[in-house]
């Protein structure tokens, strides 16, 4: 397993192609710093051994320890322990760790590939390329984004309907060594920093879209591939009120101009009904990581909303506490959703119109109802928990002094003596605990903080849908008809609950 | 384990102590029967081997097979067996099955009982007499009733302060055979169809409130205790449009009146601090019993929207799918709670100020936290599960014909004509769902219904204020301070998650 | 004008067109006294001079003194003084006066047949019959109810899509005394105690929809009309604790079997632009009522929450005060949005597609925007105003005894003692406040009050449409794209705000 | 009047005393252009003869014509023009217009200074002094800030309870020629390009608390003065995506070390009742402006969504339709309730306690209950608006690509490629919206849009304490009373509605 040191220098040698508001720029450029530290945390924390349990796992492939951001999942415990690893990685940076899309991505391939392959009988040999990949990846330890979302053009015609083609990402080339692809993937988080990129489905595909039905590993610097960039990054500081960890994030439109793919680094090409399971089952294993990342973002959001309490003096105050209650309530759902998830994880995925069947090479696929209902609540509290750290800090954050006016011999003092409002802390750290509330409710990253807590994974509405089209509504329907005295003609027993 | 029968043959030969509306009345009323029914319902269906795993345990005492609502548990299978036992009882027959205030009354007092003794330094025997106790309700299958809310007085005084002192139930004398208890526990559910009553305090208890600080078993048609019931029984219904199951509840004022309670049956006198326990324990055992029933009830919601939506004609409509995929997200968010509370039970209770310790004689307590936010996320839906319902069905469970238009000549074919609005079942099928969806809306019974899934239990404040004061809030604040770049001067680690 | 016993002497004289529960019942019927002593109470304070300039109107056709519920509102002025009128009204019936429906389809259909009739070139005469009728009806002082919605068979169908066309109310023949009408109404609230129906059409109409497209009145005993009757009654007390009003409101099915309906009481007949009209224009006049009403329903919330939290001792909570606050903020908006439209009230209506323009003869109708978001913010407040007086009552109303319990010497004593929880008010006092807090909130009259609090008038759903319809947000479009820096090339002036 | 050059001129030779992280910067520093942007419009548009009905007034003073942000309202018609004006202004600017708080504390000091001379019997000319002052506002047409909010300290304690008694400004000296005041007030939005800084007390006091009572305006250059800074300003943009306004805001820590003001410009010091009805008052008048400010910010995110909507292909979504209608409910009913308020208002005001009182000279004061209940509604739903807002636009605001990526020719074509989404408009067009989108929803100063939307003007708390002490709540209880049977002891007639 690397370091980060090896991992940052191993960025810079890396070809240029993001681009930053009309510049050309390398990936030490200041924009990135925060990104790259928040990644090269996924190397420190490995070496740690009092983590190893979580932060590492024993490779299928080779037997070998491995950096678990780079693990298939084998049993519900290993569900069990990627959930807590990100809830501990969150804490440690405050936010989203950035690892998790390349695992989640390597998972559902993991599955695809292989059922792609046995529907082919022999003719393909996707998974068996990915373990190849896969055990290389393991082995540098190297670091996985995933490209989903395409811009998608018509909301409302398909893939195959657009005036414009390349609006879903597509196969316009296929020869004896490879395939090329153009389109463009958006909101990739932490691409720009990124080895390797995967790349997959947005969404289920008829028989005729077999173009689009695609998924493979590029390099992230690939010559044929551009990256626009949106960094998202915390209000620089001086080494006066230095924060504990600076976080950032980036997001890249990630644009294929005729990008040559080698056949060994593609994983499905055409299979239109795999290539709809593919986009599901990431999805899946990526809400799944929600309930890790965001009940670690509602710790920190409870430790600010009680330190605020607490430095206001109404941490006493009875409806101050019914809201610190509803952020612990949110958060402590969202693991138990996961972890329920990871309990009844089984080698198997539903299929709408089908029922769950076994799926995959038996790699562990968490229950999908429970890892949707999570994701739904913890995405739908997004700018409720905003609001409940708004009321209790009142209008302190918004109108912070900077830190210069803090240094400043004439307004200093003045200062100090102004937003002092606690025995039990001194100002300076009162000072420290406003500027990190401030980055996290009043910066320039915040909006994009709600807007990727919202949409990541998929929106609240994507996993409702996921949630009625799974749900066994006809066991259901079946209670109510027997307690009603109706005929039960359908009957199919549920697999949730009892 | 006795038989429904056996069970509703011994009801009849109780002392009359129920009073209904200005008469006496025995406890084969028709007011009753429904709820006598739905107990009953708990012996039915312990017999069906199918259900064994679940509905039944093996005593800890006795080493014998017992129903399970008389079973102590000794491990985390045994709270998830307990739960899906929950869920599986409730949707046969629509809502509360009854006895699960009976059991985890049991559980709570086990472990009070017991540790009560312990310091007491063997001064006291509550713990050997609760056991032989409950060898009895274990071998004659008895349903026990708890009673914990007292009517309170002055709900900004403490027992002690009341200018009634008998607003919280008390001893009021103590001999060498036994104690005398007044006072009059209220909202009691089941109590006038039960056999035993257990008794305990309901909140904690200072040093000199020791007469409070009480807890013991009694007949429930004891010579000197009055029940005054509100019995919430559906419309009913003659043969054409049966229900499959005739559900109902009644609750009771339960008065003692000097009533006289053996030594054999106190299980606590006069220990304060662990009286305060107890009523904590009960209602965290309670709330646990809530991650099944609630789910159980969300089950039919679900069921009941669904049907609704057909029946209209507007199950494809989306916004009705998001309503629908709101009622699974509570229901399955309940449900998580309660079985992460269960994987995590452990012999510990959490004491306020000083954390989570070891208590009782090793029987397994769910996690409090999780047993909270799923009891809270439950209980605070329940008016907007019904806006849900209503939101779907439109005003036709509101202004529906009474059965008897439906046998009239002179409307029945005018009104199947009218309220016919699906091809794909009949109008019988229609009219029965549509009566159905009546009762647990619209009857005299609903609101009843409401107020009892809103408060029972512990009401969601009561949950929040559980949330808030034992949850391991400095390992939050330790976060901020650690990624603020503060000093972290604070800093157990904590116990939830990771 | 008449008075109370009047109106009650004419009910009795009525042809028995009523069924309940498979029975023929007269118009005096035990279960049909609550609904008529609540229109009862339109006649006699109709006579009191304190309140005469509310309650009654002059005339624009007789200019004689009339009931205002008989009233054609001819300016902003009117407006107002029907919204405090319904507002008085409901205060002292505790909820719906149930004569709005009356005056509201009456204004809608002054409008309606004067349009149609301009249409028609003068070939009708809808309008001269109306005004003759209606001079009949202010006269003899009527109580008028409102048909209108269908049973509406398959939702996703229009009314001439249907495979029965009677699922929409419709015109089977027409001759030349009059026509013949066949479907049936439902949901209609006080026609029982009503003496003239009015009915109108449910929807808007294509132009082969013709049939469908007919507004007429009718006696509310017509012998080709049947009512199937749902009853919503309190408990019925005895007279030790007496209610101040015994309110309950009846609603029925309306079944027309081929009802003759002589042309001098046709107002519309075949004209589908305007019947669709006609629906919009009753729904308009009918949510400003409940911008009288709702608001008088809040303040008996309101007083409910206070006492209920008085009487509890937790009335200087701060949450239990912001609880209350909320349900001022409903009721007041309500208030406030239905002044408003009174306000910019004025001769016209907004047509789907084409804007606000001219119609009717000249009469004052509420601005649609402004009666529209008052009527959605009190319905979709329903469910959440009764968990808020769940939270503040807590589980009394819902177990609390029956009168005869507090009248047997047995309990009597008892109850009382254990029902107290006040200094401030007499325990007989506070029983009776309970029993009516239950009466709004556990009766078997609480779920239908719900579901027509809901759903009268419009659910909020289709107020949305409305608002959503008929604003101007092209203005919108272009505020936006002026800011943008953007081209405006739409931009028709609003009419709301500035 | 001036026009906006002039006062863009006058800005400029002001005494520097702002600070911005550690520097001092004059008054034409970039970061403070928009700002002087936003209130130069009030200048420019106040020439305009088309809108000179309600951005202009004929002082009662000197009955010359003023502009509205200095006058005194007379009249409901008055209170209805300004809350057009405001509503009207802040369409043209997109958010806060920035002139209302020196109007409304024109206003409040106005009444106070009154009726504190009458208290004091003619010994003191507050009210004389603040006329003179006034009648140079509105000759030179100057531009009011409203310093209110003070740092507080400990929260739990009062003014003079505090360790620093300066946590509440205060008067520290006063000597024949004027006083000396020493504190902080904070969130002092606009005060940095204003010209003269009214000063408020923002609490009640006790009557030992005189130092604390002390109403004044002072030159916001005041070379006692510091002003430290926090601009919140949108990205800047070159001229190829220009927008059509550039907005922005800034608050001040407005610090007075030792602040000299002669007696001329003291309008009140050390009458604690009336300072407290001073911040109350102003609170009032400020919450009026609001019922204008938030419709207009309403009409902005109406558009946003409006044309998101469109642009996303998704408009003729029902459940995006409800969501605009959801946006539109808040706007309007928000602006009814300011109407009401307006259209109540009288020379009155509400004195706990006591009840509506007469109050000042006989200006207009807009119906506390309206004004507040719209507040209040606005308030609350900032978070739940921005929700919408990113429901409806995706993840597209929080990644869009920087101007500069469109500009250079590596990218720009294909970025034009993958953002473009609709037929309707070109995609240049589509870039200048996002854009704006991302201003208001992910930029830099979106955060602390969102605070001040929330807090500005009193959080949603504060405006349901004054809904709470200031309703008639006897004239609720004596309905409920009534209803019961009760007897009615209490009983004043209440004064809204009816």
């Amino acid at each position: 397993m690397r370091t980060k040191q090896e991992y940052l220098d191993s960025l810079v040698k890396k070809h240029d192609n993001l681009y930053l508001d009309g510049q050309i720029i390398s990936r030490d450029h200041e924009s990135l710093k925060a990104a790259a530290n928040v990644i090269g945390t996924t190397f420190d924390l490995a070496q740690d051994p009092a983590l190893a349990k979580i932060t590492t796992a024993k490779s299928h492939i080779s037997g070998e320890t491995v950096n678990r951001f780079t693990h298939i999942h084998q049993t519900p415990d290993d569900l069990h322990r990627k959930q807590d690893m990100t809830r501990m990685y969150c804490q440690k940076v405050s936010q989203c760790i950035g690892r998790c899309m390349g695992v989640d991505a390597m998972n559902a391939i993991n599955c695809v590939s292989y059922e792609a392959d046995r529907a082919n009988k022999g003719q393909t040999k996707y998974h068996k390329n990915f373990l190849k990949w896969l055990e290389r990846v393991q082995k540098e330890d190297l670091v996985g984004a995933c490209a989903q979302t395409d811009v998608k053009g018509h909301r409302m015609k398909r893939p195959a309907e657009q005036d414009d083609p390349d609006q879903y990402l597509r196969v316009v080339e296929k020869n004896d060594k490879g395939i090329v692809v153009r389109g463009c993937k958006v909101h990739i988080t932490f691409a720009s920093v990124a080895d390797e990129i995967l790349v997959l489905p947005t969404r289920s595909l008829t028989k005729d879209e077999g173009d689009w039905a695609v998924a493979f590993a590029v390099e992230a610097d690939h010559p044929d591939i551009k990256q626009v960039l949106s960094p998202h990054n915390l209000r620089p500081r001086g080494k006066d009120f230095k924060r504990g960890f600076d976080w950032g994030f980036v997001d890249s439109y990630v644009i294929f101009e005729d990008a040559f793919v080698p056949w060994e680094r593609v994983f499905l090409c055409g299979e239109t009904q795999h290539g709809g399971i593919c986009a599901l089952l990431f999805a899946l294993f990526h809400r799944h990581s929600y309930s890790g990342c965001k009940p670690a973002v509602g710790d920190m959001l409870v430790g600010l909303a009680t330190l605020a309490a607490e430095v206001n003096g109404i941490e006493k105050t009875p409806h101050v506490r019914e809201k610190i209650a509803e952020l612990i309530t949110i958060t402590e759902l969202g693991y138990a959703a996961g972890f329920t998830a990871s309990a009844k994880g089984e080698p198997k995925v539903y299929i709408p119109g089908v029922g769950k069947m076994d799926y995959g090479p038996g790699a562990c696929i968490p229950d999908s109802i429970y890892a949707n209902v999570g994701r739904c609540i913890t995405g739908e509290a997004v700018f409720k928990e905003q609001q409940i750290l708004c009321e209790i800090a009142g209008g302190m954050p918004a109108t912070f002094p900077h830190e210069g006016d803090f240094l400043n011999p004439e307004t200093s003092e003045l200062l100090k003596k102004y937003v002092n409002r606690s025995d039990a802390m001194s100002v300076e750290e009162q000072i420290k605990f406003w500027m990190l509330f401030f980055d996290y409710t009043n910066s320039g990253a915040s909006g994009a903080i709600a807007y990727g807590a919202m949409h990541g994974g998929g929106s609240p509405i994507m996993e409702q849908i996921a949630i009625y089209s799974q749900y066994d509504l006809e066991k259901r329907k079946d209670i109510v008809k027997t307690l009603a005295g109706m005929d039960v003609t359908s009957g199919t027993p549920g697999d949730h609950g009892v």
